[in-house]
């Protein structure tokens, strides 16, 4: 265990160049960061927690793995509308590796660089690898896209396409499919974008809106819950890659799509006057219900919906 | 382990009575909380970590550990004279104990309650015992207390007594001292309180300003480092309770209250023209000098400071 203390630490891999907002007033380096908020805007605040073991496996490409822990905050933003401005980074280690921590910066900064996303503040501590983000991001006042606002009627839409990071995680578990479909489900797997110029796009468009990190029927029924509404879902229009269609094909396991996490896709709905105002690329894939619950038709029959998202501590 | 889903952990166990600040305009139940910052103030940002076996026991009193794990982020706040505003949880537990959770969340709570603080987000996850926050506060625009504004002349103060939870800690590890200094000691160490009235009592007085976590010595120089100043202290004047004078002369181990982390007291300097101004209780320990380096009189002499306050990896 070498000796670094947490300042230099911090200060050799995790400087940026430059302060990318005039919203970061003053960065790391103080007891605390200090941020501007613009006249007409609100913050919007989350974070988001990766264990070793639980969320990524012990011999994760460690820049990869700085790039996915900003990438999900990130789209928890975008799943709001908001435009991300700065970070804090706890970090938990097990030691001082230095080649480690030069890849997993090289992925968080290379990230928040092309997002203009500072980061302001952190922490070192010594244990198990555990990796905790908390993103800021602005949103006009009152426009943030909430998850219990969906409308009775509202078309349910999702950008992207569904199960590729899942499959992602099947090969790494052992499963083999050929290598064109290897590659595009390890990149989704390992690599996934956060949806910020989708989520932005959708601000005075979309009713609701949220992120697919634990599966399109555990997310969906989030907005359904707190919107207290239901909704029906045709399988024959999720949005599939061809690396899923064919391992759905070879293995017969449908439910992939709806219950594998880590897409990071926006799920969305929309009221039908204001479709034709929808200019991104996504899919409609179902219809917002007055009837509570979540119906899935696939080949026209009513399907039982036993499996959910995963949940922590299951 | 009992399957509690992320979402009804936090339900259950975090839920707060009542919103506490008209800021918080969206919290815990979404992909993010929305908060407000008033014209005329900016946010500031910190967070902490705490980790079993590193920054406590693995016995810790999980109300007192809930108590103060806030503590230590209000602390932050505390010192660059913010008023807190609200916090997001980040939780990873080996387990779901709900005894341990219920205890931990009436520690948090009941600190988070006292300061009016909204509890606005979280994340739970499974994995060895890690706590994060991060906590959110106003400061008046362009008023916020610094490490790097002290100025040469400035007398250097400090709030309440130094040493008591490092005291705390060897009775943790087995030294024995009386009933009375005991209790004393072990109250510093398990419940500090965030010396937040008094950074906001600071605001427009005080030059440069820090909180003691890691020891006076090591805490101290950030501020001489960052302002590229120097200072004599003299250890005559340090504020030393009872059990700790008692301490230094059982043991003569006079360096205790230099290093010793965990007072969470705060450090600040002020120009001799605003001394008058002061209205806190506090107590002049030293000045601001032009030769950079911290000097340490004992008994009229210059000591040699070899040792600092813990640092992580260390």
């Amino acid at each position: 265990m070498q000796p670094l203390t947490e300042f230099p630490l911090i200060q050799r891999f995790f400087t940026q160049q430059r302060v990318k907002n005039p919203q970061t007033n003053l960065g790391i380096g103080d007891d605390c960061a200090l941020l501007s908020v613009p006249d007409g805007y609100q913050l919007a605040i989350t974070t988001d927690t990766m264990v070793e073991n639980v969320h990524f496996f012990a011999d994760a490409d460690p820049e990869q793995l700085g790039h996915k822990l900003l990438a999900v905050n990130l789209s928890d933003l975008a799943s709001m509308g908001a435009q991300p401005l700065s970070v804090t980074l706890a970090l938990t280690l097990p030691k001082v590796n230095e080649d480690w921590l030069t890849a997993f910066s090289k992925g968080f900064l290379g990230l928040a660089e092309q997002y203009s996303v500072d980061l302001i503040g952190g922490d070192t501590t010594s244990g198990h690898l555990t990796l905790t983000v908390q993103a800021l991001g602005l949103v006009p006042k009152g426009k943030g896209l909430r998850r219990s606002t969906a409308k009775v009627g509202d078309y349910i839409y999702l950008t992207g396409s569904l199960g590729d990071a899942g499959l992602g995680l099947k090969i790494k578990q052992g499963y083999n499919c050929s290598q064109a479909h290897t590659e595009t489900a390890l990149v989704r797997f390992n690599n996934p974008n956060p949806q910020v110029q989708t989520g932005l796009a959708l601000l005075d468009i979309a009713n609701a809106c949220i992120d697919i990190s634990d599966g399109l029927l555990a997310d969906l029924e989030h907005i359904l819950e707190q919107s207290q509404v239901g909704a029906r879902l045709d399988w024959e229009l999720l949005p599939l890659s061809e690396a899923v269609h064919s391992y759905i094909n070879e293995t017969g396991n449908w439910s992939l799509p709806l219950i594998a996490g880590d897409d990071y896709e926006l799920c969305f709905t929309v009221s039908p006057e204001k479709v034709k105002l929808l200019t991104i690329p996504c899919t409609k894939i179902g219809v917002i219900e007055a009837l509570s619950g979540l119906r899935l038709y696939k080949s026209g029959q009513l399907q039982s919906l036993t499996s959910k998202g995963y949940e922590h501590f299951s």
